[in-house]
């Protein structure tokens, strides 16, 4: 199952080591101004190769789009984009053709399909979010123009410094605003939100590859700007389709929102947020700790939402396992890997969320009938 | 939108104080004994007025099979499932129909359609989770055939008490024992698998519930005799559709698989499960730090989510909030709620659990090609 | 696959003689007035027994709303309806429960699922159409509110007198005309336009009637107030979906748009219906050859479609064929059968139309793009 | 919606002169051979330039597998199709740009999205159905390994030659045969199964050509080697599905199976194929006049349908219409196209036949129960 959403709806293929990998979107509103530029300056987020804490490929990721935008506007019809895969070594996975390598999907895949690409993971590469990115990135012109935007960062790194409370707790004046603190998370190295932190967190990653090892961690999501009303209980709800977003990223391993794991500490007096009006005169939760969604509706306060990532499994330090027949082997992995995936999966995350908001927008828009 | 699955599709309908609630299930292969019984037993153990730490409610939640069953057998057609509403105070809701109560959804669906069912909370109720036991119950049956089971119980209530380790970690000779085990598991107060642990969880709560406030908890489920090979990534995933399937559930603010959070503060060398060869000759992983999947396809190895449950937000503490014009307002809940949910969702997330793995495996089977 | 639409979705449930049928509509706008009378209306006129040319059978076709609909309006959430099956003789069908009847599922079912209910042909009989006339029903309340309106009559039956031209080729002031017309249409036993020729018609059936057998017919649909615009090409096309629900009801062997099968005889020159301007200014096609739509989406003048409905296979002159085991047998078939179920199909086919258009009307919603 | 299939699906995009088009096939299973030339022989015969009975353009339709495909093995993951739009002249269609040429959909698809591409019709343009033969190519391999095999016909062109009764009538003793006989009609240039009926429709076609006019005709498809047991009651029926399925198709205006439209001029007691047990002791209908569906479920026997297909509607001849500010305009159409489309259009439709019955099967496979 390789379509995601419901009225905004995307379909990603492509394997790590084939030609290229690329996304369908189906049901993109017509209309509306579309660049290879507004691609493409989420991909670069994504890419390799952008400082010594991620990995040292040089994967240029130039998008094309092949169909569905005519003269720089979109024309209701699919958008068809194009990644070339041009820096790969296939040959460095050669000797793993029939090694199952602990954490990662090549035994799951041969169970599944009986039959893998084992080329750089194959389908199961992290390389196919690029198509995701690519397809959120279109997601978030939509929703600029209901003045929705989304923001992430590492709240914390190898389980150790961690970004004490909301650094976003005002808001953002505007979406001007929130892209300015993206640009400031995006220009940390560690894509955090203080930068004595990013130190903090750059020293456990860079302890961690010294060692050949690898470090999780977890990243925080916000979305700002939503209007009281998004999601389409019981199955559409905008913290489950968020769960399954997020889950779909293979380092994912678990999601929590707003105090997530954290309320079932808690009483029901300590977790409920009271309703309260503001200046304005809306109506909203006078605290968050719901995390900005209650019944699968979003409540008009930012969504909030974690997700553990899981330590990059590909690691140079010898490990045990078998291979394709069972027989025992011990491996190192030798690949240009990523210390530390939280850094790189902060767009893609980030762009999973747009997918979510922007097929829950065009949701409500087909449901809003008029009272009598 | 209200359907679930892709090849065991459920539709729920109904709410809270309407005459009845249902689900119909489509796509539920022909042929096999499916009687009442089947799905009355698994409704009973959802239903409130079990014991003092539930409910008193009295819902006798009795299944009609309204369809798609001939003659004991399923026949390929949809299968109807209907559960009146028999014993409902509506009156208890008129004071609070204007009311936004914290911690519910009375002002988010408001928000999403402009207008709402107040009556016990509408289609928002944990009543709807009923229509979806009764769903699952089928499921069940069917993943017998294959041989998969799922327990669950609660792991921690309250924050405090917490079952250690994992208490099937030897797993089961075959599915009556983890039938039998499951049956232990509802014959204790709290639904956990240790009986001292049980009586302190009881004790969290009964301070609570004499306090007028709630409790939240931790449930952990389990899936076994899964095959390696169960899962469609990229968006159709074990974990992914699982994650979707328990958020949808009103009091879930969180999920996690395998060592889940704890995993985002190890190294790749921790985190990682080697494979190895089982003395009957199977490949799997060594260690289950992965809960059960890998690439978001089953490992073999049993299925370990765990789902962070927040406190009941009614409670008859003194709350504040405001009415639908915007008026503060000060209320207490007088109805007949559940100091800790956690007891009751028990049933509900396995069986959405249930739902999510009869998909998968009709997927698998339609996907299954041979070798050349 | 018992779902329709992507939008508006509806799924229907139920056999023949099981307790009942129904069907859940979900996505359906909130905040429109719904009355039990609204859908009511539209299943009486579908019942059988209404006079002479039909099934003696008297179902009463009590419609239940179940859900969905809070003091008479519509809530977002799923509707659910559900029709007792009141009045059937299933005692009538156990001497055929080994027989495959010619022209009937029986046989397919069983080669489909191995296993069927063969009381009054299960979930291949006419009746399952209840469900959908009550999903439509719905509908065309939705519809009405943007203007649209749909309309079908008897065209010819038993291949002889044949409605010449295009009834309402004036097009109608507005709903009101139109439910008018269509009130009209009704009146006549058997339901076409014409006075004189429904004279004819009837004389055809009941010579067929007297003899035992039964009669085929086409039905013409048309739907007014279509705004140009409404469709989804590629594979959600007007025409497409329209031919999917028309063909999805049992006796229906083809369809054809505007022309139809006229068009693969003329020239191009012909075929082609050339743009004008109306005095009111608005272009549209000086024609209407293609019936309305062109490329898969509605052209702004109405949608004209015929669908062929073969001869009720319930006859009760002999008829040769076997049972289960392969064994000859002669039958004839006593039940109480439409001699021309072209009369009942027609708000059948009505409301299939309906379905679709609320479908479409809904997508456009959502994919409504500003231009920049 | 550009997305066809709930098991098999597949996705297409791409404008007629885009950079190129292509489709997303998503849910093949795992495990088969396939390579690029059983897909570019499929392609090759629906390309133009290939007699002069057809377009002159010379499009060289390359088609190239971007992922899905792992040393000449379909690995489960999605296959991504692409082939590149080389020989276009938009320059052509600069003068056409701001007028609605009769029969297309230029009027329409501006007034459903506002915005279009111009040219070469844009997405609505016939050279979409490319990426849906190649996606069709990949299900014609996998219902091959189940016996299936479809084939087409032109059955009468311009309304008059028309072959008689059905040419296939005793069946084909296996693919190999079928395969033969799809070869000898792709060796005829109006792709008919009789010499003289070929010339006679050729000079029908010229005759039109000449005049600048054009012509349309029946295709008529069969699927040979169906088990009895293929279809999804009640709206993935055999036949409704493939109504959709030829309906989505630019220029088909009507569908019909078995003996279609000339049933509604029938008596049951004609109309019913009796059933009888074959000499290998099968259970099947002794005749065919159903078209090989029941009930929406295949009987066992050839699936037969016919699609009516409207005369080109780019002529040279003079024609009338109005430009987007609805000014009357004369024009003539001057680019390349075909006399007659019937010729071209046929390994579409027996392609999409295909695409329906890769759908079904795999849906059945997914259903397929034991009875107990």
């Amino acid at each position: 199952m390789n379509t995601f959403g419901k009225y905004y709806r995307i379909t990603t293929w492509g394997e790590s080591h084939g030609s290229s990998i690329g996304v369908v979107i189906d049901g993109c509103p017509a209309g509306f101004l579309l660049s290879i530029e507004d691609i493409q300056g989420e991909l670069d987020l994504r890419r390799p190769g952008q400082n010594k804490l991620t990995s040292p490929r040089q994967e240029l990721d130039r998008v094309e789009i092949l169909s569905g935008v005519f003269r720089g506007i979109t024309t209701g019809t699919p958008i068809s984009l194009l990644i070339a895969n041009k820096e790969f070594r296939s040959g460095d996975y050669e000797q793993l053709k029939d090694i199952y390598r602990p954490g990662h999907a090549d035994f799951t895949y041969h169970a599944r399909y009986g039959v893998r690409d084992y080329r750089g993971g194959g389908r199961a590469s992290g390389r196919e979010t690029a198509a995701r990115v690519a397809a959120g990135a279109v997601a978030m012109k939509l929703l600029e123009q209901a003045g929705i935007g989304v923001i992430g960062f590492a709240s914390s790194i190898g389980g150790q410094p961690s970004v004490p409370g909301n650094p976003f707790a005002k808001g953002f004046k505007d979406l001007i605003a929130l892209k300015n603190a993206r640009k400031r998370i995006y220009s940390s190295k560690v894509r955090t939100t203080d930068p004595a932190l990013a130190e903090k967190m750059a020293a456990v990653i860079n302890k961690a590859a010294a060692a050949g090892d690898s470090v999780g961690g977890i990243v925080e999501l916000q979305a700002h700007g939503l209007p009281a009303g998004l999601g389409d209980p019981v199955f559409g709800k905008l913290d489950g389709l968020t769960a399954l977003a997020l889950m779909s990223v293979g380092a994912v391993k678990g999601v929590e929102f707003g105090d997530g794991f954290h309320l079932a500490q808690l009483k029901g007096s300590e977790a409920n947020d009271p309703f309260m009006v503001t200046k304005a005169g809306e109506i909203q939760p006078a605290a968050n700790r719901a995390g900005g969604v209650l019944g699968g509706i979003s409540t008009g306060l930012p969504l909030v939402v974690r997700a553990a990532v899981k330590p990059t499994p590909s690691i140079s330090l010898e490990q045990q396992s078998v291979d394709i027949k069972g027989k025992p082997v011990s491996l190192t992995i030798d690949g240009r890997h990523d210390p530390c995936i939280v850094v790189r999966i902060i767009p893609v995350l980030e762009h999973m969320l747009n997918l979510v908001l922007a097929d829950l927008l065009l949701s409500r828009r087909a449901g809003q009938g008029e009272l009598p």
